[in-house]
């Protein structure tokens, strides 16, 4: 039986998604869970459908995995949450076909990237929220975030070790909203490049303070070269918020 | 001068407000980092409204130190945040008379403690709400709660080892709200015994199960006697919301 999970983690103590030796990963905590839960020798290997930074949050990872065991889908969770630390939570489960592949079926992600804008840090957030405590032009975020919607070349939007060859991407979906206390950028697109949501949030940012134009963010994604677009955004803003599937 | 300073901290990493030999806590930290500021031989001492308990939180806990360095007030917090680990953070500063004193000019204290609802847990609340899956009967907490408002003798609702004598206190406020996802309990008082919002909180979650009945608040009340109260919610829903002083 195939299922697929929903799952959050909190990135904080993790060296990132994918298994490192040496290091603590999500991808190392969820194989010894079911491991233990299936009574196995080896590992039981979960898909996910994509790796995230060390210190990358996610509300909404899918993962999917097979299993001989025949436990009610409204189970699974309790059954691995009872097993896995505090900072992995499995929120739903369900039996799917086999044809189904947590990271090939992806149809769509969604990603956020949470600011604070208190004058001093707020202890709560510290490891959640970017603290930017500075003025941003908010016009012009807006305005430069339009550039990025649409399917584009975003070699100068992701990470130079970025090894995979075709660098198009469509986001369909580019928007900040006020979140009180801060600011919330939620992007949803077909896929996303090594650290593309932190290059394109850092590069945002770089336009409300004024080092960029919003004009600028349409020669950058012409330029096809990383040194073209602005500054990383830290890990600790950001979150895999959700991966959209067919139905 | 006098400084009073408003603070916030992550309880989580601390073993508590008060400097305990061996152990990290609050208190310590902020002498230390005075310390450094006035490049003094010996710890500048800093006095609390109060101390909280391990793994308690603060928003707005309330402190002074006297100092002989004549920095604008505006330039105290971020002085002090430049010195203080991230899970402290200083929000306010102000010269105070000094017949100020956080501890003994504290007229009122009010505390929150968070409820998480949600049926798995979530992993951005596990050192920050107390996760409550169960049902809850709301309308007999609220019952419940009434009770407890007024001038009392809260011996039932404090630790056994509590020290000090008098255990009359005022409660002047006890409100339950909805968070959306959660529970907020909101009490502001005279002064709080040790662990008694923390009784408080555990026995109305047990009047919410139905272990007991909204009247069997008033019994508790008259026995004055630890073991006539329900049980301690656990110290990481906690936080020292604001000390209210005259002015």
């Amino acid at each position: 039986m195939r299922m697929k999970c929903t799952i959050s983690y909190d990135g904080h103590l993790f060296y990132g998604y994918q298994v490192q030796p040496g290091q603590r990963t999500v991808q190392d905590e969820l194989e010894k869970a079911l491991q233990t839960l299936h009574k196995a020798k080896e590992r039981i290997p979960v898909v996910s459908s994509g790796r995230t930074d060390s210190g990358v949050h996610a509300v909404g990872q899918t993962i999917h995995f097979d299993s001989p065991l025949s436990i009610p889908e409204a189970k699974w969770p309790y059954a691995l949450n009872a097993l896995l630390p505090d900072d992995i939570s499995v929120h739903n489960a369900e039996a799917v076909d086999d044809q189904f592949h947590a990271r090939f079926s992806a149809k769509r992600k969604e990603y956020r990237y949470m600011i604070y804008r208190g004058r001093h840090p707020d202890v709560f957030k510290r490891h959640y929220a970017y603290h930017v405590p500075y003025d941003l032009d908010m016009e012009k975020v807006q305005e430069a975030s339009r550039f990025l919607v649409g399917t584009h070349d975003f070699t100068s939007f992701c990470a130079i070790k970025t090894e995979v060859k075709d660098k198009v991407r469509t986001v369909y979906e580019l928007e900040w909203s006020d979140t009180g206390d801060g600011l919330q950028m939620r992007i949803v697109g077909s896929g996303f490049l090594y650290n593309m949501v932190r290059i394109i949030a850092g590069t945002l940012l770089d336009v409300g303070t004024g080092k960029f134009s919003p004009g600028d963010i349409e020669k950058m994604i012409l330029a096809r070269s990383r040194d073209a677009a602005g500054r990383t955004a830290p890990a600790h803003g950001l979150y895999l918020w959700r991966v959209i599937y067919d139905n």
